[in-house]
């Protein structure tokens, strides 16, 4: 049985890249998810011909919202080095480009190695309660979320956005690039947590960097991912967030930065 | 007199984009110091006919070394919307694409807004001196830098990565979006203070989100600036820096995260 976040991510190859589809499983409250869309880009990626070595980077733009169905992926495999190979690619759908980004894989070596910043402290995912998101945001349902700190229970304006969470896929599932391109995205905008309340909000600009190594990704399985996230400033209408991915066992799998675009609430 | 950061960031108009060089005051030790590119790549987005708004996010992506002379910037305006703008370019000289990247451009409203990261707890700029970075580093010339913590001071290896330091355009110069730009990516590699010497490295992609509205510019003129950056994790040839700019008083300028190569020194 295909899971459906390979129903969500499937891609096939036309002239010039790949078409995908959006998924009704991952809607957010306009179009998809956009670790959904991440996720898609990532997998067809990986489904080059030209492909050499892992995902590295990947930055992806959001330029307007992307309309059920299907949606092209023009790809540009602008350089590949031995170490490393760069791509830029133009998300569209019928009436022009929706999204855009840019994309590094590389080929990992041995190396001195040390993470540096702390793990956080938390107890098991088994000792938090599996916490759902209201019902309409659809594209949670796909994740078991286990919130340590910051969950999505509006108990008024909070000076701290951050939010720490246990997740995982819903079925578990193991963990790959495109599945950890979109648990990177899996946090919901700051905003809410910092106001109290839903705001008009969306991702502009996210950019996610794949510390893990497939043999990392195997390590880690279907194991629960442990994701956390703030924001620095909000201001002018955006806000960043910058956020940590890790596995269960204490790797840091990715780091992620994006930038978000909102309306005030009490405006 | 023409500033030197604004000879090296001169572009000209031609088809398809603009002409820029290098600039020999901006050399690294392997082609010119990103952050010129960076800023250079902001000032003709900036000059671009179509422009609307101000610069949002900036991704870059280094794909071979930039070699000294012209090269070629290629703009393509994928979209514009009420609010923001979508760029996607590509640097090429000669023999094939050196670099690419998006850009977004946005409108900035007066919203709700708090900065909830702590500005660092530092002493004003002129009670650290004034410290050069060795010689042969030219770019760094062009900056007066004042290191609070984390100076490229060689005394073994350390356990933490962290760089704050006060700087500025040397000579002074007020503060405009190619000049922030350059500035976020002015911290020696993370590799070198962690391993506790020099270290083949170089940046693979990096973002920054500019948070300064053209008013806070304004308000920081040629004021020092407080930038800090440390890195998650090292490991498999690769690691992440995320980093701050402040305004000297008190202002999230911009927030930064790139992704570098490095070669185990002690390998």
């Amino acid at each position: 049985m295909t899971h459906v976040f390979d129903e969500a991510t499937a891609v096939e190859p036309i002239a010039g890249g790949f078409r995908a589809h959006t998924h009704p499983a991952y809607n957010n409250m306009v179009g998809p998810f956009g670790g959904i869309t991440a996720g898609t880009v990532v997998a067809a990626l990986q489904a080059h011909p030209e492909a050499q070595g892992h995902p590295l980077s990947l930055t992806l733009n959001f330029a307007a919202p992307i309309k059920d169905g299907a949606w092209d992926l023009a790809v540009t495999v602008l350089r590949t080095n031995r170490t490393n190979q760069h791509f830029v690619f133009v998300l569209s759908q019928g009436d022009g480009p929706v999204a855009s980004g840019t994309a590094v894989f590389g080929t990992r070596r041995d190396t001195w190695g040390a993470t540096e910043t702390p793990f956080p402290q938390v107890q098991a995912p088994e000792d938090y309660p599996e916490q759902s998101m209201p019902d309409f945001v659809e594209w949670a349902k796909n994740y078991e979320t286990r919130f340590v700190e910051g969950s999505l229970v509006m108990d008024g304006p909070q000076d701290d956005s951050t939010t720490t969470m246990w997740l995982r896929d819903k079925p578990a599932r193991p963990l790959d690039y495109p599945a950890l391109a979109s648990i990177a995205d899996s946090f919901y905008p700051r905003i809410f947590r910092r106001r109290g309340t839903y705001a008009p909000a969306g991702t502009i600009s996210l950019t996610t960097y794949f510390h893990a190594s497939p043999a990392e990704l195997e390590q880690q399985g279907a194991e629960h991912l442990l994701a956390t996230a703030r924001a620095a400033r909000f201001g002018h209408g955006h806000f960043d967030q910058y956020g940590q991915v890790w596995g269960r066992n204490g790797t840091l799998l990715a780091t992620t930065h994006q930038i978000v675009y909102y309306k005030d609430p009490q405006a």
